[in-house]
């Protein structure tokens, strides 16, 4: 059925966390991540399975990697994964086709991989690190939802610009302050304007937003001035994570005219840890968006048959909320919207391959985002400056709190999950982040 | 007159090629560069002087740079420029001091210095590389006569934007495009619309164009959350280079809104090698751009009297063009316009705290840039955009030719320099790029 032993979904791991049902880190999944062993140590490289993680610099050290490609084997004893994303989707395959093997209940590499004490780490005793060093990091609109109820609100006499169907839009984000879940994000100063005309003043942001995003680390990657086909486009692509693209949305409307968003954006950029690799992803394709009858054509550099089959990613997605009031209080955190990957009106195929497609380099460890993933429902709104229409439907928490925008203390967690018949569920884990006051 | 020694203009040096009038690189100079000494080998650090440069590797091997602070020797070992910007201004103004020394004429370091063979390598025996490992690359828009003018184009109704008199406009730019001068840019492929309203084809840009710029390398930088306050900001700037913002206008009006230039950018962008320290430019300070009565006055936190006094930097700009039909006919390069920096509406200083404003992360070796340097005039314009207004006033070469745009094989070169009575002239170098057919 699969041609990738490691999506068996008979397969079960001696790692006993991993084989429970709803487990984000089935041994289907094997996602990337880097962790630091303790404060004040170096980050090393590691794949999380169930609760733990397998700390893939005492597997080489173990010789459990020994037979892999001498560049895969030297990226397992770096500082980020960007090493192992230059050896491009081919040496991370077989880098998670070894760890398979090791984790895989039964066989004799799972023998040897037992026998290596401080293989394992539990996860909540260590604290994540940024997966990659990321060069670019690069954000695109591909949610037409999303694209149509901003426009509508910023531009309401013409809500979706005429080259919204034919362009993946996408716009430079900002790579120093892209920081991994869990670090605090404070709230931002900023110059906000309440009319249009101005004057402004310069003070903390009142607006401020999530954007529920799927990103994207590149493997290999292309020489200045070489496009990447569309055909060739997931060999450049490690895998999927979840981002928070925190927005100041009062910066925003001042500012974004006519070169886009700055300082609304580029205080902090937040992704989940554990890259979850294409391969992982490959039994969740699903085609990508079809377009209406009435839509334009894609012109031919951004499409082929294989990416309107199964181009997309049926990624379950979900925000959620916890106050400073809730969380003194004991009280859990709430979902507040959910998303489907699938809706998006162009696939992370298609954005990679525009983005090259004027021969701009693209670099292992490079970071796209998809842009806010909202759907046509309202609470499919990937952000609230949709989902409470710019603050005037604020939506209500459990215990009565109101939320326009957010408030200091917010803690937003997003979520990410892709299941379906047939196959083991894996997920993201979380990509978490409070929201501090400003000063 | 001067507390820094390395400025005094009776200052000569035993290069002698540093000695001649209209150099660019007298020993008033002593910009930071990186080359390597063969093809194939590693770029190493260095510094011009005259037609020469002093090889801050050699130098540091022979002991020439013993007493200086640990991690500035150690700078000078690395491939790029970057470990020395994070040494900050300090550490810059440091090597800078004991390079002055020994290329003097006289003294006791100079003849230390003359005795250690390899310390010179002619600059056109080596081929230079990028200064420094670029994190993030950010270009701004702060020439408000460039800003009127192109806004004029794309918004005859309303050209200059609310916004623009508080706000230093920015947009992160590319980083891995970022190329040293005299690569060769490709002409790009992207989408382009003959009407506003599309469709779009997708092909090679038919309206290439330079946009002539001054950039700032980050030395320092902040953590993340924190902010730089103007009064500091430029112990953050290493110094200054020229960059061309090569860009594809057809591309860029059909793709930039709302998230403004992507793909019409990022496909190259080429700066000068050689890092014009602001210690050399102390003696060019001039006051920043004096605001009009009408102007609103700027916020707090972008203004206050030192910046108003010498935030400017007195630095004379040129645009040069080279047909290949001028090449093969052995004519030289011709001068098609000349700007002045001093006309900017924001200085770098007020372009680099707002940058941080909202506690975004700047990073040594980070790039910003000014935007196109325009002035009022129209042999002032700086660009062919601006210069040809849209194509529809072409420019006419010596030779006959006329250009709209650019065509495949001109060579663009921008030249800068600062002079003023009583300091020594410094220059700039080049920032040269070929414009190679698509494909």
């Amino acid at each position: 059925m699969t041609l990738d032993a490691t999506l068996d979904p008979a397969l079960r791991s001696w790692v006993d966390s991993a084989n429970l049902p709803g487990a984000d880190f089935p041994i289907q999944n094997l996602p990337f991540g880097c962790f630091h062993p303790a404060d004040g140590q170096l980050a090393r490289c590691g794949v999380a399975i169930g609760t733990q993680i397998l700390d893939l610099l005492e597997a080489r050290e173990a010789g459990l990697l020994d037979g892999l490609r001498a560049e895969v084997v030297d990226a397992c004893g770096a500082e980020s994964l960007t090493p192992l994303f230059a050896t491009g989707r081919s040496g991370i395959s077989s880098l998670r086709q070894r760890v398979s093997a090791l984790l895989a209940s039964g066989g004799d590499a799972a023998a040897r991989a037992r026998a290596v004490p401080g293989l394992l780490v539990a996860q909540d005793a260590v604290r994540m690190a940024l997966p990659a060093v990321i060069g670019d990091y690069t954000d695109f609109y591909a949610s037409i939802d999303h694209a149509t109820n901003v426009g509508s609100m910023f531009r309401p006499d013409n809500p979706l610009l005429p080259n919204y169907k034919h362009v993946p839009i996408g716009y430079h984000g900002r790579a120093s302050s892209v920081i991994v879940s869990g670090g605090p994000v404070k709230r931002p100063m900023g110059q906000v304007a309440a009319k249009p005309e101005g004057p402004p003043t310069f003070g903390p942001s009142a607006r401020m937003d999530y954007e529920l995003e799927v990103g994207a680390f590149i493997a290999g990657g292309n020489a200045l001035g070489h496009a990447i086909p569309l055909a060739e486009a997931e060999r450049h692509l490690a895998g999927l994570v979840l981002v928070n693209d925190w927005s100041a949305r009062d910066v925003q409307a001042w500012e974004y005219q006519p070169l886009g968003p700055f300082l609304a954006k580029n205080f902090a950029t937040t992704v989940s840890p554990w890259v979850v690799t294409l391969d992982a992803l490959e039994p969740f394709r699903v085609p990508a968006r079809e377009r209406d009858a009435s839509d334009p054509p894609v012109l031919p550099y951004l499409t082929d048959a294989r990416n309107e089959r199964a181009g997309g990613f049926g990624i379950t997605l979900e925000v959620w909320l916890r106050s400073a009031q809730m969380r003194e209080a004991g009280e859990p955190a709430v979902r507040i919207s959910h998303g489907d990957f699938t809706g998006m009106y162009w696939t992370m195929a298609q954005m990679l391959t525009h983005h090259a497609s004027n021969g701009c380099n693209l670099r292992p460890g490079d970071l796209l985002a998809s842009g806010t993933v909202s759907g046509a429902a309202k609470d499919s709104r990937g952000c609230l400056l949709e989902l409470t229409w710019r603050g005037s439907e604020p939506i209500t928490l459990p215990n009565g709190e109101t939320r326009g925008f957010l408030a200091d203390g917010d803690e937003v967690i997003l979520r990410g999950w892709c299941e379906r018949p047939g196959a083991v569920r894996i997920g993201f884990g979380e990509c978490r982040g409070q929201l501090l006051p400003a000063g």
